[in-house]
């Protein structure tokens, strides 16, 4: 036996397996997911799982490094959620998405970090030794809404999708945020003394992460969209270009420190029309599957291994100063919240109603992105304390809040999502007011949304379309292919009503055409059609051998299987000629 | 600027990025892989490559590691030959394939090794310090065919079928020998006297590491199958599972010294039916898709990282020693295949021809199997000497044996894979043939190859189906459903001819008919045709507003576009209406 030699890509696949597995075992129970949502009976598994590793070694194994995560495990699933946004809704909404993930973060980091710092000065706490910057450094991590808790618990509530994606963007933008005061705390944290100059560099840091995000992420989508012009003859590789590089741009960011979330959504986002355009639809499909699958995992092992990890002698049990951590996350991310829809509902006329108010203020759950940075801290006596106390936010959020959020959206009657699609008598409505707006905007000399989108539109089909498409289709095909897609739609509707036949056999309408279809048909049966002809007769003769009444030494005649089947196929095919 | 923190990854993705780049930059020029053989395109690159990283760094970096190649670089290939391995050339020429790769390299391995240590002894070569152990241990290692060279040559000549799986089929299964030869003389080369007991535990083994293989393998791969059995209600991971069960086999193989190759082959094979029939179409797309895609990158880099370990001062040049280590391998193998093929052909009706056996002989190229297996050598002073032949051994049958085999294969005019599928009479008469055979071999009481194969084929119809798969498929619905195939196939051709509508505008036919077709097409319409109308009517109606006359402060009009394409669009809607 020799382990050693296999044990990292062995355990690996077995963590997989295992998340696989309980994913399947979830499911195949269908009452237990629409009762508790399945993160936390991830985060159960995981906490199972880390107690028995935990008896057997004596220590949990380091599942959730920081470096796993940030470099495995987050980014499939960042990548996603990019590549499957829906873009109408967060463009529509991105003013107050920035707000919330901007100012909202800041809010609740400073509110957090300073609060805390106040139930550090009551003495009977003994907690005096942490000063306000380590406060701000914990506030700077705690206060960053988790994506990938989020995206678990609202995929499975259904609200409506202006409110999923106001949390969801939020949580996903303020990635940028988080990562500058982490950093900026953390250095300050370091230095003797802080000069007015650092603060001042700090604020421009975040619009260097933020936009220099963006610019990593276009850069490398362009980039993959033109690489996909080449690949018409390797079809086969074409999905990994997706792949690729949208992780060397999460990467990239992350090596010049900028927000490596940020730029692989901006990444998916801006490859996404030019690279379906041109890769094949299979390659599509694929591509779309498995990042799906990859997310799926993903996501399934990180809240696997935060249960895991959770286990372990890591933590300093002060219950004042982790109790109040969460009360004062709940409160300062409530009243955040109410201050800024305040002034969003000023200046929109689709105001945000109180209920939805209510739910983004209570779907602000932690996860493991928390978790991570807590272990990045770097070491000093209170690490444990702050440890012990994102362990219990991040549960609190997401067993009482993740448990609690479905029955609340159903007891106040949140808004859902509409279960049909729009019709197009509506769709058509949308988009003529899109263009009612963008003239008026045009007109009145208002840079407003709807003047951006049609710029960027034409910017799009003037330049970047002929650059990073293969073939750059024409606008007038798309309505002709429609009219051919409802065509061959129909006549496939008229075939398995078994009426297409009759018609054809007309003999007035018909005289010369039959021939010519059918050696149409001749020329197209080659490759395709023969091989599933050849499996199934392949399939069918053993069968009508085996059944049918043969000479066999060691079975009696009548032993065999019924022979109703082979006497069905037969039936069938005399009457077919 | 932190690169230390995304080293692995980052190099990673791009090691994997260059060898994607490199497979388009070959496919845009059509004429190179048309003459030079991809492996030998790619090793040039890797040359280049390690040339460079060399000049910069003054050592190659270690990216052809033994554990790399053996634990992520060759499962992925073997995955994918043993995926879509034709079964039934395969299981006919078993025989002949298991002669080949047991008694062929044994041959090859005894041979090399003393006919080496011959010229070991001639003084002039200064080679009398290497043992005959250890030319007999650089014997097994330099005698096996490669798996990963021998397809990328034999993928591109398209020599016949059996031709193909023999020499194939060869470099497969051998790896149980080379695996049991090799660790064999390794343990002797350190053992301080070697009983005949070890040899004869060494003759057992053969079995033990073979068998074990197949029997893990298989184990696995029914476990894959009964897992996706559940798999119903979470589609997206379904691929997952045959990905992670092949690559457990593997590595449990591995783990328990058996060959992994044998074991992850066994579970392909074993799996494949039962999963293709449990998972969605998609999914299905997905696996092909990503297998393919998978091998198809391992397989570039293992050749660009054969090129880039190339470079470096690893190597003894005892050009005697190379050139007749060269001289040997060419000879040993004619001289065995012409050896094996003389018995082969006294059992068989269907003889392999004397050009076959040649193609076979000179066919048998060395790869990366052996380029590890010589670094994993134990340490003595010989070692270099060693590395540097097993190089240019691989080199010299890479490009001189890969590139002249395309000519040869030409000028001999080898029986070429016939272009055109065979016709259904044909396949039929086989199948007739085959029950036949089966039924004449169960008569006579002669245990042959048809009688076992439909031995398995009712062991499977009426056990393993019912365990393995979710829904056991009726034998009927299969004829019926071609029927449909075709029929569904007919009226695409007759909707896309444009006969449909006239057919149906008949108004003796279709009096009431249309109506319920009508009602029908409603039905359906809903959600698949509104996603694309919608999307359709999105893009349409942006160009028809942009290029139509509106008024527009910043150009004149007739500044804009032709307006071409609306109009048409508009004209066919008028028509259509």
């Amino acid at each position: 036996l020799d382990y050693q030699h296999v044990q990292v890509p062995f355990e690996i696949t077995l963590w997989i397996m295992l998340a696989s597995l309980a994913k399947i075992g979830f499911h195949l129970y269908n009452k237990l997911p629409s009762v508790v949502p399945e993160s936390c009976l991830l985060i159960f598994v995981g906490l199972i799982m880390g107690g028995i590793i935990y008896g057997l070694n004596d220590r949990s194994p380091p599942v959730m490094d920081s470096d796993i995560f940030f470099l495995y495990l987050l980014p499939p699933i960042v990548l996603d959620a990019g590549y499957f946004m829906p873009s109408r809704p967060f463009f529509e909404n991105i003013g107050t998405i920035l707000l919330y993930a901007v100012v909202g973060t800041i809010w609740n980091v400073f509110g957090i970090g300073f609060s805390l710092y106040g139930i550090c000065q009551v003495r009977a706490f003994r907690l005096q030794d942490v000063s306000l910057l380590h406060n701000l450094l914990f506030g700077s991590l705690i206060a960053a809404v988790d994506p990938v808790a989020v995206l678990a618990v609202f995929e499975e509530i259904h609200v409506n999708e202006k409110l999923h994606i106001l949390v969801f963007g939020e949580s996903l933008l303020n990635d940028a945020v988080t990562v500058v005061l982490y950093k900026l705390f953390r250095s300050f944290c370091e230095m003797p003394t802080i000069k007015s100059v650092d603060v001042f560099a700090g604020v421009g840091q975040f619009f260097v992460v933020g936009l220099g995000g963006v610019l990593v992420g276009l850069s490398f989508g362009f980039t993959a969209a033109f690489t996909t012009r080449f690949t018409k003859d390797i079809r086969v590789i074409e999905p990994l270009f997706v792949f690729l590089y949208s992780y060397l741009s999460y990467l990239t960011a992350e090596m010049f420190h900028l927000s490596g979330i940020v730029a692989i959504i901006a990444c998916a986002m801006g490859m996404k029309r030019y690279v379906e355009a041109n890769i094949s639809l299979k390659s599509h499909t694929t591509v779309k599957y498995f990042m799906k699958m990859w997310s799926s995992v993903s996501d399934t092992l990180i809240f696997i291994f935060l249960g895991v990890s959770t286990i372990g002698e890591n933590h300093e049990w002060n219950w004042p100063y982790i109790c109040f951590t969460v009360i004062f996350c709940l409160v300062w991310r409530a009243l955040g919240v109410l201050v800024l829809t305040f002034f969003v509902n000023r200046f929109h006329v689709n105001t945000i109603t109180s209920k939805d108010q209510f739910i983004i203020a209570y779907g602000g759950l932690r996860g493991a992105i928390c978790f991570s940075l807590v272990f990045l801290l770097p070491e000093f006596h209170r690490k444990k304390l702050f440890i012990a106390a994102t362990t219990v936010v991040i549960l609190f959020t997401v067993f009482v809040q993740g448990m609690t959020i479905r029955p609340l959206v159903d007891l106040l009657a949140v808004k859902r999502k509409r279960e049909s699609a729009p019709t197009v008598g509506e769709q058509i409505h949308i988009r003529f007011l899109d263009h009612l707006l963008a003239g008026i905007e045009d007109i009145s000399g208002h840079w407003g949304q709807y003047y951006w989108k049609d710029k960027l539109e034409y910017f799009n089909s003037k330049y970047l379309q002929k650059i990073l498409l293969r073939e750059y289709d024409q606008p007038k095909s798309s309505i002709v292919l429609l009219y051919e897609k409802l065509e061959r739609k129909h006549a496939i509707e008229l075939a398995e009503a078994g009426q297409l036949g009759h018609g054809l056999a007309h003999p007035s309408l018909l005289n010369d055409r039959t021939v010519r279809t059918d050696q149409k048909l001749e020329d197209t049966m080659n490759p395709d059609v023969l091989d599933n002809m050849q499996e199934i007769l392949a399939r069918n003769l053993y069968r009508i051998r085996r059944t049918g009444p043969a000479y066999n030494r060691h079975t009696l005649p009548g032993e065999s299987e019924p022979s109703e089947h082979a006497k069905e196929i037969l039936i069938l095919r005399h009457k077919s000629l």
